[in-house]
């Protein structure tokens, strides 16, 4: 049988660490899902004065902090993106790449998507267009697959695509050394626009024309709209109460999905209350 | 002319801290109002292992912290108590004890008063039973006056009043040694109920009895109730949204006044967001 989880919480920022916190303290069975780098746009702060309790820090030595943090209080971060989150009624199922997950309630702290969304991503989604190689693959056996990757994960992701599809153009978004497959082609260009009629047939990129019938986009994060079917999503945010409940029963939601100001306190707070609102809705189940 | 702050934030624990902080980063005319010493609750916390940052910290450590912090961005706390807040439309009035100030915003980060009201203390509120001694004093000019006070501040205010009442009675809910007139009378016991037929006419002690005129409490922090007419007040907890804003324009409150749970890291990432909130409000009037 599955193992059930009391709490799942996504992203591994000021939000979800605030959030474990609390978990590990209340005895609760929990995972956390992140990367042990824990956020991007924690590292590249330069100079941190409105974290309360540090004054002039970098984000980088704030991210040395909150790992020392985690460690002594024995959190391990899960290195694994989930994917998707699907309400079952009273618990969620959580995919990543080929591993499901259950638990009662789930903690969206997936951060912000700075990434602008390609001209014809949202138009061609669910038609071409996907966020998970490895989940739609079997669709695209023989077929021409163009990966645009944010991170080195999509390696693994594209060796995987390569063993069905007939052609996998690999478009990185990233620089460094690329541990590819032969059959793979590696196009370093800038990606402007998906085309096509009902479906993709077109990638467009600024030096090149790609002819594909899908395009994969991977990045660090997935949209809380493409993660969790049925959420509510307000101007691009995740819209909670008070005490970070969200529309869906047991699903709650912290720190900069759930809307500005973009602040790392503000986020560690919003944690400390999803988890504890979480909490008690776990105890109300009893 | 009377000097106009941009913002006046009302109490020095995390919440109130967390706002100044970003008043000063973002170079606005601010006040706060508090105690150097912080808060008491956060003074007496044993351990904390939740507020992302600080593993297994005290609370007394945690002040001494803040403190450095606060210092380090040469903000300075004014020691003084603020008894009420009146909207005037497009800026506050604030009374402290003979003084007054202005401000075009206000945020509310005066805590949860665990001082259990004393059975009559809301009934006879504004019929003898008041919370600002020196305001009142004049009103019982050659009367009989019953101090209650949970802090030594109170002892300045039972020597003003003592020089208009014709007897002062001082129930000091603290130890130490007390700085008091010898026209007053310093009674060591614990206040039971307030009693009278319109007004008030008895303060009723565990060992005594006193026929008294009035009664003033004063505590360690005024209820926002108390502090700001009007104020919505839900569950004896200020509403808020998301954004910290009360239904007061211009009037923003963080921290445990907004409602559970009562935590270090909740309220100072809502005095982030309170003062956030108030500068957008201060642009918006440009």
């Amino acid at each position: 049988m599955q193992e059930r989880y009391d709490i799942a919480i996504i992203g591994s920022g000021p939000a979800g660490l605030s959030a474990a916190l609390n978990a590990k303290i209340r005895n609760k069975k929990f995972i956390i899902f992140g990367n042990n780098n824990l956020s991007k746009k924690l590292e590249i702060a330069p100079k941190i004065n409105n974290y309360l309790g540090f004054y002039s820090i970098s984000g980088k030595e704030l991210k040395d902090i909150f790992l020392d943090h985690i460690k002594s209080m024995k959190i391990n971060i899960k290195d694994e993106r989930i994917n998707n989150v699907y309400a079952m009624g009273d618990y969620f199922t959580l995919m990543s790449n080929g591993k499901i997950y259950e638990s009662t309630t789930v903690i969206i702290a997936t951060g912000i998507e700075y990434t602008k969304a390609l001209d014809g991503e949202e138009e061609f989604l669910g038609r071409g267009v996907g966020y998970c190689a490895t989940c739609d693959a079997p669709l695209y056996r023989d077929k021409v697959v163009s990966i645009i990757s944010y991170n080195k994960n999509g390696e693994r992701d594209a060796n995987y695509v390569g063993e069905l599809a007939k052609t996998v153009y690999y478009i990185p978004m990233y620089k460094g050394i690329y541990d590819i497959n032969d059959n793979i082609t590696i196009i370093k260009d800038k990606p402007i626009k998906i085309t096509g009629e009902k479906k993709v047939e077109k990638l467009i990129l600024k030096e090149n024309n790609l002819q594909t019938e899908g395009v994969f986009l991977l990045k660090d994060s997935v949209s809380p709209k493409e993660l969790v079917p049925g959420l509510k999503i307000i101007d691009g945010h995740v819209e909670v109460k008070r005490n970070m409940q969200t529309n869906i029963k047991g699903c709650f939601a912290a720190g900069d999905c759930t809307g500005k100001p973009y602040q790392y306190i503000k986020a560690a707070g919003e944690g400390n209350v999803a988890v504890l609102s979480a909490i008690k809705y776990l105890d109300s189940l009893k």
